[in-house]
């Protein structure tokens, strides 16, 4: 049988008309090569920013739908471009919205979740011997209202298409190589990693490696889809995401991630009872803030401190809806901050060898970086540290777990 | 009951966020004095224009679905900012794809009829008390795929949603004062009508005067809606196109219209005997070209010269067609000219009233205006003449029937 693959192109590869022509050759190539292809395609380079400049321009606070409809036309814009310019190589190509790809969401805009895909069309067109081009990053929902997934959200769209399809390989094509041990912009010795498994990749992506959507990651280990991660731009092999572990790569660290997008609000003088986590937490959820890391210190006479992190976006709704419940529970007043980053390690297996945290909080101490927070799981060990030492520690980290040596 | 209107406003209505929000401001104002409102919208200023330069460079000819899914973004856009506008201004509003306002069309891209409103969304979206702004221009088929409708394809969508609303009037807000006696770049002295009837309207319209779409005066006439045409730059009273006609008015040149986008091709020396003409036209009709006006010559010797013009777009068409069809009927040859143009008074019940023409041909003659070509309908007298000529010839024509005088 046919090889089929999803391809997926970032807004950068798809930035300029000559850019779109290079990847209509990188798609054609593909499928002379004797693959079916289906391309999903990220708006044209800062497209979706220019249309959330005018949007703000008309209105203060534009209206989440009409947002969503307003940014769903920039996938659809390179889809019919890139369509256009594979037919000009001699493949016939069709563009489709995301609503007539069959991406089904839940009714949340600006952040929906694919409910269901139903490729229907899809597979028409390929079996009628065209390439689907599927606007990304966007869905619809039962009342035929245009929704979008998030920042991202293209990888979301090109990774359930391959699930829906059973393709053989999702192939996420942006403007770096593949994944890195770490940010090569703050390591200039960080490698390449050939491989990595989903939990890893989801680790690192969570933690600030902003090479793939983490939901992207999820679907594909969910469903089992190999994910290529590559550059548009050269023809450099990238790293593949994928469920098989290889045992001599297990009680390793594979990367080091940051994220400076990291504000912290703290409840001081938390009344230590049951049930407070919760009044302050469920307002939280209410408004659709992520929280991050949650710390609750030991209790002192009966108080407690409560320091919880968002994204700095978030922090103003955060603040604002934590202070009338710190006041409710009779905690003693709220403080925010924002000069803060986190770093974290990130190795599937690191559970099991306990000598890693310590080698962390170790090689952090030795450069005198101080850490307010630390919060681990099965696979990664997170630190938060003052925002100005995040590049330093990075590097240290990078050099004490000897990451520039090859696996 | 409450009134319900049709506003339909042009894209240099809406060519900057500032332009955006003045529109959201007539709107309001109109929702705010009572009437229930559904707002057409254009695309932003040059974007059609932009996006098929756009389509041009990555290929050399784009695809006509995927170019129809490329343009319909456009109008998207427009929607869903003034949506944001108005929401700004405390009104709620709803932009809808024409997918999503029920436009359906034929399946013929680049130029798709609509075949029928289906208004649910758009009742629904009003009677929750919100302003529907559907997308001017585009439709879907029964694939569910986008076509448009061709240019000035948002005024038919106005007309057609005037109608299948029963709303009590339809306002296209564009960037003119109205329907004027002559082209005001042309005329200094050419006077804004009050009103004009559908015929006249369509006469006016169709021999260049570009105030309005056709299609969308053939609709009002057929549902009988009256169309307001204003500028969205003004509150200057606009002129009324309806169907009573003022017998006061009748009998009268109402307007001179002109237009350069003309080219004439002439089959010479063509056999005089039944069936030529329909061997040289059918293939025209087939190729999708409008023919407008047609002269044959009487016979001389069983032989006669055919002419007939068409828009300057589609001579080499056009040409490349009737060149082979001559040959098999044994015509002398074919010739082509594009140095044309054509210019008309159009005015109800000139057909009662054969002074019109002589004083037409009188005037050119009396210019040394050498007409090539005439033509008649029962409420217009057309003539083509030379390009260099055509401003003289309407200034002299607007004089002659003193169209400067009021009605």
């Amino acid at each position: 049988m046919k090889k089929l693959v999803v391809q997926k192109y970032g807004g950068s590869s798809l930035a300029s008309a000559e850019r779109i022509k290079a990847v209509a050759g990188r798609v054609a190539a593909t499928r002379e090569a004797g693959s079916d292809v289906v391309v999903v395609a990220s708006a044209m380079g800062d497209t979706t920013d220019e249309l959330i400049a005018l949007a703000r321009q008309v209105a203060k606070r534009p209206p989440e739908r009409e947002l969503d409809l307003l940014l769903h036309t920039g996938e659809v814009v390179s889809c019919a471009l890139l369509a256009m310019a594979l037919g000009d190589l001699g493949h016939e190509a069709v563009a489709l919205t995301g609503f007539q790809a069959g991406i089904k969401t839940e009714r949340r805009f600006g952040r929906a979740r694919i409910l269901a895909v139903n490729p229907h069309r899809i597979l028409q067109e390929l079996s009628a011997g065209r390439i689907p081009i599927v606007a990304g990053f966007q869905g619809f929902t039962d009342e035929l209202d245009i929704t979008t997934l998030g920042r991202g959200g293209s990888d979301t769209t090109a990774v359930a298409l391959a699930a829906s399809l059973g393709a053989d390989r999702c192939e996420i094509y942006t403007d770096v190589e593949g994944v890195y041990t770490a940010d090569p912009r703050v390591v200039p010795e960080a490698r390449k990693l050939k491989d990595i498994s989903y939990e890893e990749m989801l680790e690192l992506a969570f933690q600030g490696a902003r090479v793939m959507h983490t939901r992207a990651v999820e679907i594909g280990a969910i469903y089992n889809i190999p994910i290529l991660v590559a550059s548009s731009f050269t023809d450099a092999p990238g790293t593949l995401i994928h469920g098989e572990v290889d045992m001599e790569r297990r009680n390793k660290v594979r990367g080091i991630a940051h994220d400076t997008d990291v504000a912290k609000v703290t409840v001081l003088g938390v009344p230590d009872r049951p049930g407070i986590a919760a009044a302050i937490f469920e307002p939280l959820a209410e408004a659709g803030i992520s929280v991050d890391v949650i710390v609750q210190n030991a209790s002192v006479e009966g108080l407690t401190d409560l320091s919880f992190t968002v994204s700095r976006n978030d922090l103003e709704k955060a603040f604002s809806l934590v202070r009338p419940v710190a006041r409710e529970i009779g905690a003693r007043g709220c403080v925010s901050a924002t000069n803060l980053a986190k770093v974290s390690i990130v190795g599937a297996g690191m559970q099991n060898a306990p000598g890693f945290a310590a080698r962390m909080f170790r090689t952090l101490a030795s450069h005198n970086i101080n850490i307010e927070m630390i919060t681990t799981s099965e696979i990664r060990i997170t630190c938060i540290i003052s925002e100005d030492r995040v590049q330093e520690a990075v590097r240290a980290l990078h050099r004490a777990f000897q990451l520039e040596k090859p696996d």
